[in-house]
């Protein structure tokens, strides 16, 4: 990546998404659907263009122009320090103004790239060399951003309006402007399910949220309703009747497709599974220094039953079984688009999927009823032991493959980096996609900066505890004095499962006794797995620039009442 | 266990086995192979009774006298504060003296326990109710206990010595001394295989022992020369053409054999493993409070090609397959015996055995040639991913069961425990036996305290790197100014396999640039897997009282030549 614009990526928060063009409706992916004879991705394309033009912007994350790198800093700077930041897109007398067609006319290299944000027109064509997302930008070129700032509804942020407004060349034709405007076009978050009100969003659009602590800790199964949501995009709208699951063996002509009725024929399996975000308790580790991703506590984690088939059931009648030695992947592609109308994808290797043990399911329940719209409503593979971001929602397409996912989210985001990696050095090439994570514990209870009563002497400490892989947590260690003496913790609740087939969190507590002249205490706590591996002491050495793999041992300072 | 017998226990280093009773002579052993009829348990019983009485004597690692304590504790201190530690057995003008047919009187509780050291004779009548071993002390009652010290050299030790002759009643009659003697005993350690002189010892009966760091990491495979070598008794002889491997399978009548042609007839394997041992660098993890257990440095550890029949190909003519469901572990017996008689034992559970990607082996070649005698010769299990103390070396018999070993080394030792657990509190049933190792590295080049050069600006660092359970290293991140500033390792050679199946350590090195001004640096390096567990920062918080599991990052401080 180029170094400004990592510098500009630097300033924008909870940004975990870079690729951006055309938008799709969720309308047009019914009809898609609909439609859809074996020839998909095809058509996806087709429909791309299509609907292209109509909903064609450009996605303007991070305006970066090379040669004019001090300009804009200094720029910014000077609108920030008068506390004059112009709001994006507003009319500017000072300026040309152009029609529409004008702008359209602007849509290739030659011709430079201009785009369109509300009544302002910008020419983005020296940001193009260094765009993230490489030439995809040249599809939403010419047109209106809109459509992509209400697909990544993060954007509304000061930052990039500044960085927006350093590229304007002149206003939009008033009547133009209304054509182009969001009243217009549909809002792909217009149907998102209800939420229950104990989920603190991370994020809106799309929606991100999490349960309290205090609440998470008190029951083994996380009821489906507070369960955290972690959702790339925009929920897709999936009629049953006609939900059809993929699935394709590369190099092999046949695909297979199951309706849901057709998976459920298939033997019924229940694992008890906890799912976890990587970004769980990243607000910790933004501490040290900040890092890019949704600011997560320590509640982007539940568990819960999850039923389905097995996913070795369904890989055998296509022909893929334990002993396939050339193909290595099995990538999932979610029914949920982006703005250039690519599903959600992950992968996982193959070996997971096709192992007695390894116990990934193709779920349609969660704990005991059907998946809900927020968490993959009808079908969602759940692979348990791995990271969240390969339990893909709205299952849509299974594939077998030599190579893994080529998605964003499996080739430019989660991954691990050494604490000397930023953005000028990073390179995602040399980290592997996260896969099984590493042990981890939390406080749930108290919290930071509570005052709680101590009572006989004792204070009362909660949380939860929890290592992927299919190991099961051996011990919790508690101190409240910096280490200088521990405790172990009692284990409330814990699934019999051995490993390494032991998919479930570790529910704990502990009494702690402290001394009556005590006023304020940090509490520790620390997980050892059964691998016996054990959390690091402090983010500082495991800081990473996507502020993933948090797992440092937690630490809350709270007041004492005596 | 009792608290004084354990403050005894802490005062003794390099001990971590507490079966004590009656020795057989390896002759013996021979001949019993040699009878071996299938009903091996009961004949080696009788064996040890023939033997006993020729060899008996009392194992007497800590003298305790419950009513004593305080007496113990204050001759104990006196002897060591005037400087005047007595050794054993020396003959005393103060005391009475007996013969040896006057102690063999003293072997009941009615009549009071006696045994001899040399020309001592003690009571330790009041030591039986706290001894570890239980009743197994008796068998030694009313002779010499030193057959035991022979079996156990770990106990020429000053602090034993004190504790011995707090027990002190009298001497022996100097005729009956000579007959007791260890020069009439036969040396169980007389025919111990030749060593290489690189290997340094942390033991010698047994015979531990490390090669240097610098010559360690100077192969990615380990010559078996120079491979770190763990045994906890006497290396048997073994005559290859008499071997037999025994397979039971519990509630199974029938048992299977194999000579060692026989089970050459399975399909050959090869693994690249690496083995470790449980205290591997367990000397850092002593300097913060001392452990129990052999002081090894960063060299217990090494890379071998193995190769041999896969376990589950032979489990499976023992009709034990893939799809087991009640039995849960494998048991592993080695043809080495204990001061009782009893094999060297450990198990596994039984999915690592019988699972396609476990790899686990019988092997009969290490590097392409017969396995050395130090390294099992001529059948030994190799459990790529799991602690060494499970890779059963001198294998003789296989046990599938529905609980895990019993043995001590099963039961009783190699368990991590929190840094709380202490010698009076600690409960061995409360800790799994260590199975899957984690993540570790170490630097090997420069060493603590060496004079280094200053290259052009940079200095030098290499090592290696490896995590169980099948875990790749992923990274390996090295810092000279406390994690301010990290870089990453270049890996000079890793195995090709893919996890969960990647069981060879990683070779790694670094050039790192240093200051003008800096005389001294300390250099830590921690290295990550693929699971994205990483090394705990510092050895406070991960002790253990055993010494286990020492895998805090590697701190290397050395001094700076420009």
């Amino acid at each position: 990546m180029n170094s400004l614009l990592k510098s500009v990526f630097r300033k924008l928060p909870n940004l975990n998404k870079f690729n951006y063009s055309r938008v799709i409706s969720r309308s047009c992916f019914q009809q898609d659907r609909e439609r859809n004879d074996g020839n998909r991705q095809n058509h996806y394309w087709k429909t791309s263009i299509m609907f292209g033009s109509a909903l064609s912007g450009v996605f303007v994350y991070y305006f970066y122009i090379k040669d004019r790198h001090k300009l804009i800093c200094s720029s910014l700077l000077d609108l920030s320090e008068n506390g004059n930041v112009i709001g994006p897109g507003i009319f500017r007398n000072d300026l040309p103004t152009y029609t529409l067609a004008e702008v359209n006319n602007h849509s290739t290299k030659d011709t430079k790239i201009w785009v369109t944000y509300k009544e302002g027109v910008y020419d983005i064509t020296d940001f193009i060399e260094g765009h993230p997302g490489g030439e995809q930008i040249l599809m939403a070129a010419g047109s209106s951003v809109e459509p992509f700032w209400l697909i990544y509804g993060i954007h509304e942020n000061p930052h990039v309006y500044e960085i927006l407004e350093t590229l304007r060349i002149g206003n939009l034709n008033r009547d133009d402007q209304k054509e182009l405007s969001i009243e217009n076009m549909n809002d792909p978050y217009a149907k998102e399910p209800r939420r229950h009100t104990a989920l603190k969003p991370a994020s809106v659009k799309p929606f991100n949220a999490e349960l309290s602590p205090q609440l998470l800790c008190e029951n083994f199964l996380t009821p489906n309703e507070l369960f955290y949501v972690r959702n790339h995009l925009p929920v897709p709208e999936i009629d049953v009747d006609t939900y059809e699951l993929e699935i394709e063996v590369e190099d092999k002509s046949k695909i297979l497709t199951f309706t849901l009725d057709e998976l459920k024929k298939f033997p019924k399996h229940t694992i008890t599974a906890t799912i976890m975000c990587a970004g769980n308790r990243r607000s910790e580790m933004t501490k040290v220094k900040p890092v890019k991703g949704l600011s997560w506590g320590p509640g982007a984690i539940g568990t819960a039953q999850w039923t389905g088939v097995r996913l070795r059931d369904v890989l055998k009648l296509a022909g893929v079984t334990d002993d396939e030695e050339r193909l290595k992947h099995v990538q999932f592609e979610g029914i949920d688009f982006d703005a250039t109308s690519k599903q959600y994808g992950a992968s996982i290797p193959l070996w997971k999927a096709v192992d007695k043990r390894g116990d990934v399911i193709l779920a349609y329940e969660m704990n005991g009823v059907p998946i809900p719209r927020d968490h993959g409503y009808p079908v969602r593979v759940i692979v348990p032991g791995i990271v969240g971001a390969r339990n893909v929602k709205w299952l849509g397409k299974i594939y077998v493959s030599e190579s893994e996912s080529s998605s964003h989210w499996q080739q430019n985001d989660y991954k691990g980096f050494s604490p000397c990696v930023d953005w000028d050095t990073v390179d995602f090439t040399k980290s592997p996609a996260i896969q099984e994570l590493p042990v981890i514990s939390a406080i749930c209870r108290p919290l930071e900066g509570d005052k709680i009563h101590v009572e006989d002497g004792f204070i009362n400490v909660k949380g939860y505890a929890w290592s992927g892989g299919g190991q099961k947590i051996v011990r919790v260690d508690v101190t409240i004095d910096g280490g200088k003496t521990w405790q172990v913790a009692n284990f409330d609740a814990q699934d019999s499962a051995p490993p390494p087939r032991h998919w479930a969190w570790t529910l704990w507590s502990i009494k702690i006794p402290v001394n009556n002249e005590l006023n304020e205490v940090e509490i520790w706590a620390k997980a050892t797995d059964s691998s016996y591996n054990t959390q690091p002491e402090n983010f500082e050495n495991i800081w990473n620039l996507r502020g993933v793999l948090s797992n440092a041992y937690h630490k809350v300072k709270v007041k004492l009442i005596h």
